[in-house]
């Protein structure tokens, strides 16, 4: 398997994506190409001892960084790594993409590149997300946020086969995040995009509120990209207020640190699972091509996972499946 | 000062707006009307020894329950405890109507009765959320799921003067709630209300993302009434998540166990601060008359902190500031 990785993408390019790639590398046994400014990689690469063979770096002398704008600069920065990189897997020269860069930039580039699957007519950035109950995809997380109704109905069919075939779920529910759990409720969007789910052949359990999300009521969450982008972001921030206020609070009581100290282990493993990086990045499902999304602040264990979920992307066909699925329809 | 009190509203009714009602005659002095089954309310008033001459029962016969499509009960249930209790206000018998009932009702029964501020053209429900830097506004909370860019404009005025009046601020900070900084990111809406703000004379800080919520960036955050609904039963789900994914962690561990008794004080400290029923009620901005929401899951805590909200928002006058506000416009 061969995989190709934007070396340009994330806050700290291309440290946490040499690094990353050579654990995947020695971890995994797959095969990288790292696509971005050549002599600055190579640097990298040599502060690390790692059998060579296995990564090789393509060169890319622009970078699509997080404030461009997306449709613009994937046109006109054609030696970008994003452009670059998304090039090989259209060329069939890698089984996947990876990039923690500029994610309106990424799903530009792959839709104009890669195009979509046939019955599909906007992607979608699926996330896994942790709940009481084990895990949830929400889709979409910001790939489009002016959808169409029948797009929620692409996104759940989409989720459904990531969901069975990457998540091992059987028959994944599906809820339509709404305002309210009555079917009178919510936007005209809204309620077209119920009455076409509710015709579909998904495990469809109505609407849920924001409420039910955490507490892993659905398997599948579908929104539009501004909703889904808004919740992920403030669902990461509310995290972490609450995990600093604790430490404030602990920190002003002599007693506290102490319990603190005795419930470290409790708190490392709360953190585990809360954390991003160990889930890997988010599928851009839709595109007729592999992609996988990471998050801009990625340390090198969350491209690792990043590449872990490209390959099993990989493995299992998710593709295949959601064109069967959509042939059905 | 007159406060009118749903007493069926909540979904511990009228247990708790009784308790919560007798708490606030008791603690600030206030004369409280409370509306709705006399039968049971005077049954559940006999629980308690309190004064009574501050505490007065007025009967309404029928409840607009949560289910209840909001404008066709308002028109239908016209002896129901939020029409009659909302009447009261309008006929100038009480300077505020509180009520932990179906929202949409209230929104809906508030809007026909006491009719729009001069210049709102919808009202707007705020909500004070605390921050890592103390407490900011978002508005709107659902009273409105399909505002126009100028509606966003007006909820930024209104809530400039709460923040102002109620929270003590003096040039508070707003911010637009978007997918990204950049002024080119969003839906149109977004980008019109944006023109519209950096032409106002608020303090107007430009677009803010999820994450800038919680971290406290701006004092207040606008948005249309779909995703401040959305964010803030995500923000209470994840924050109840994660205290019980702590708590489940802690009992696993023997040493956690202790530790966790010993940080007790930090925990409870934690707990008060995020706690909604300390804040009280969400006033709906924007209509002729002062009117709190509370969550339908309200303590008689949360209850007697509404009942301290809305004497708040009668002694400050805060309708006549948006006023004045507004003519400036």
């Amino acid at each position: 398997m061969k995989i190709v990785l934007d070396a340009m993408g994330s806050d700290n390019a291309p440290t946490v994506e040499v690094e990353g790639a050579i654990q995947a590398a020695q971890e995994f046994g797959h095969d990288l190409i790292l696509v971005g400014d050549e002599a600055r990689i190579i640097r990298e690469l040599g502060k690390h001892r790692f059998s060579s063979e296995r990564i090789t770096v393509k060169h890319a002398s622009e970078v699509i960084d997080m404030h461009d704008p997306a449709a613009i600069s994937v046109r006109r920065k054609r030696d970008s790594s994003i452009v670059v990189g998304m090039d090989l897997l259209k060329k069939n020269q890698a089984d996947a993409f990876i990039s923690a860069g500029n994610t309106g930039a990424v799903v530009c580039a792959a839709t104009l590149s890669l195009r979509l699957l046939p019955g599909i007519e906007r992607p979608g950035i699926a996330i896994v997300i942790p709940t009481l109950k084990g895990v949830s995809v929400i889709i979409d997380v910001g790939a489009n946020i002016t959808p169409k109704p029948i797009h929620l109905l692409q996104y759940g069919i989409m989720a459904d086969a990531f969901s069975r075939y990457i998540l091992g779920k059987s028959n994944p529910t599906v809820g339509l995040l709404n305002v309210g759990e009555e079917e009178s409720k919510g936007t005209e969007f809204i309620k077209e995009a119920h009455t076409l789910l509710s015709e579909s052949k998904l495990n469809f359990e109505g609407n849920i509120e924001g409420r039910d999300v955490y507490a892993g009521k659905v398997d599948i969450i579908l929104c539009d990209g501004f909703v889904g982008n808004v919740i992920l972001k403030i669902s990461e921030s509310v995290a972490d207020t609450i995990m600093q206020s604790l430490m404030q609070e602990i920190k002003a009581d002599f007693l506290a640190t102490i319990g603190a100290v005795l419930s470290s282990s409790a708190f490392h493993e709360l953190k585990r699972k809360m954390d991003y990086s160990e889930r890997g990045g988010a599928p851009l499902l839709g595109v007729d091509g592999r992609c996988i999304i990471s998050h801009g602040s990625s340390s090198a264990k969350a491209i690792k996972n990043a590449i872990r979920t490209a390959s099993e992307f990989v493995k299992q066909d998710v593709n295949k499946h959601i064109v069967e699925e959509l042939e059905s329809y």
